[in-house]
């Protein structure tokens, strides 16, 4: 039996994570959840697992889950000690990082510290923290398994073969809604445009992310830390059928890639179960004479030029990737919200970028203030513009 | 270094061995050389590869090639007893067994039995004996590298997976020269029409069974015995481009590719290094930007029905299989010396199975029996029609 800690249940990831959990109940046990505000989901998810400990993040809303649920046995606790708390859970062997935000990266590094094995969701902690996770990751040795369909998919491909004899990792990218679409097309462009991907059910924030390929640009600089490559060894290629999740190029020339339907469980589980794999009785087969054709085409960096602006973040390294995120974090926020176009986005990114100064080697209180600095950056910015 | 024993070094697969060791000098060395008759090109090889023993098939031919290399110094022997002389070369560590047609099968048991590892390019071998060999490879701890790309390819997907996580193999196909056309219009193909393979540059007699697709049924039976996976759990998946070599699909959903240019001298390559990798700097690398597009389709098994009783005879299996191949083996030799027609060489195939008596696990006597016999009756039977 492995026991999970699951921070962001009430999530798209999170929900899909217990869809597994319940599917292998003979494997798989919750000792701890933890979610934001959604008390309602939140409860449920209580009576059908039956966690030892549970944190909501909002402290009103901790108060008012207390007061429902007071028949049961549960222990809930609130805020960023509640959330590092659900991630050291003593009794858990992985905890799956699935909160949205750089909120997730104090939690993920305390569990590490407590020797649980990550099953990561959580992009910024990569993004941003990179250069503290993996030496620690290192030092603890524990299992870093990535949830993302394409960090999964280059793991898979790798699957213990010596990084030497890696010369690229290829990442594969659906392009979003608006592929093929042009720039001054994309000015127009509504929040229920962009929310509408071809073949992924996703969070709102990612299916933006995958609108604007800014999503793209986080998963380079995740793949980069998380198979220890230069950001020059990956190829970002499009490939709209999201059949190939990606692919590792050897030395020899030979291409390992994983495959499969758009379909977050199988990463998830994949995850949750390493080294076994089991039956996901509830997702459908690949049929190749069903699919009958995977194409590939070069990103258009010049219309989707955040994930170009990512790419450039990633090179320069240091405190710049969180500048990168944060500005996408606010900037996403503000054209759900209708405040913004969605070209906008990727410009408030640039301005955000080219006001920085980078600091190398960012401690966790620089990551954070350089988070807020970047808010106080866009909110002067976007009265003055 | 590995020292390697090249059994069949004038034929395509033994003469893109030895374009490998010229690449990796530092790494490989040849210690026996063994061909059918053509003297010519192996005294070429000889003066380049300096092996201590060289095999010449034909007799007569031995002994012409002594009188030419006096001045060389290196053992000359000859027939079934140098061959398998080479193949248990005491310094060998690796025999690459690309010999074609049954002749393969005594050296590559003695070899197993002396302890060399195999890298495996007679098909001939598992497909009749897979039953023998198979056990052997067990009990002497050797490994059995698959060189044909498809095998090759499914072993490096599977890279030490656990085999009961694996729900099938997809062994992708060519379609060969004649992919999509019909029956009637088939009749008429020449030998010089099914020599024109659209991908691979291989040998006169596999290129011949690619496009009866005989060489996909072959195959099917060599990925049941490497694998040790049932015929069943095989599908057959028409890939025109020969992009994705093979796959294999997990419990999970999860399927992993190998894909690369179609270059035989890449899983040449990886069976000699294996478990390294190293750059093959003459070989092209894959571009998908330039590939653009993969497709697939349904094998057409009432057109190339010769594939269709392939599967047949790894279903029947015993001595089945060896009637498969020999009676194959005879009509692709009438019909590129023009006495048979090309739709003839899967009637013949089917004739000799339904006038054959299974016998199951057959010795090696019985096996080689069941070939003479099959010969003697296609002899009958093609003068009776």
């Amino acid at each position: 039996m492995k026991y999970i800690s699951v921070l962001g249940s009430t999530g798209s990831i999170g929900r899909q994570t217990l869809d597994i959990v319940r599917e292998h109940k003979d494997k798989l046990k919750v000792t701890a959840l933890a979610a934001g505000s959604n008390i309602e989901l939140l409860e449920e998810q209580i009576r059908e697992f039956k966690p030892g400990l549970v944190c909501v993040y909002d402290e009103e809303k901790a108060r008012q889950l207390k007061l429902r649920i007071g028949d049961l046995s549960v222990s809930i606790v609130a805020g960023m000690d509640g959330l590092v708390a659900c991630g050291t859970e003593p009794a858990a062997d992985t905890v799956v990082t699935a909160v949205v935000g750089m909120i997730g990266i104090r939690p993920t590094i305390e569990a590490i510290k407590a020797g649980k094995n990550i099953a990561l969701a959580n992009k910024e902690t990569l993004v941003t923290a990179g250069h503290i996770i993996m030496p620690l990751v290192k030092e603890k040795g524990i299992l870093l398994l990535p949830v993302d369909s394409e960090h999964s998919a280059i793991f898979q491909s790798l699957n213990g073969e010596d990084k030497r004899r890696v010369s690229k990792i290829i990442l594969t990218a659906s392009g979003g809604p608006f592929r093929g679409r042009k720039l001054p097309d994309l000015y127009k462009v509504r929040p229920e445009d962009a929310l509408a991907h071809p073949n992924w059910a996703m969070g709102n924030k990612i299916t933006i992310d995958s609108a604007t390929m800014v999503n793209k640009g986080l998963e380079v600089m995740e793949a980069a830390w998380l198979f220890d490559i230069s950001i020059e060894q990956i190829q970002v290629l499009v490939h709209p059928q999201s059949i190939i999740h990606s692919m590792v190029e050897y030395i020899d020339g030979s291409i390992i890639a994983q495959m499969g339907m758009p379909d977050m469980r199988l990463p998830i589980q994949y995850a949750l179960l390493y080294p076994d794999r089991e039956r996901l009785e509830s997702g459908k087969k690949l049929d190749f004479l069903k699919v009958r054709q995977l194409t590939f085409e070069e990103p258009d960096m010049e219309t989707f030029y955040g994930l170009k602006l990512g790419i450039e973040a990633g090179r320069i390294g240091g405190s710049m990737p969180t500048v990168y995120n944060a500005a996408n974090e606010w900037a996403v926020a503000a054209f759900l919200k209708g405040k913004i176009g969605f070209m906008d986005i990727a410009a408030i990114i640039e301005a955000s970028m080219r006001q920085h100064k980078p600091i190398a080697n960012p401690t966790l209180e620089q990551i954070l203030n350089t988070e807020q600095e970047t808010y106080d950056f866009i909110k002067g910015y976007t009265r003055s513009v």
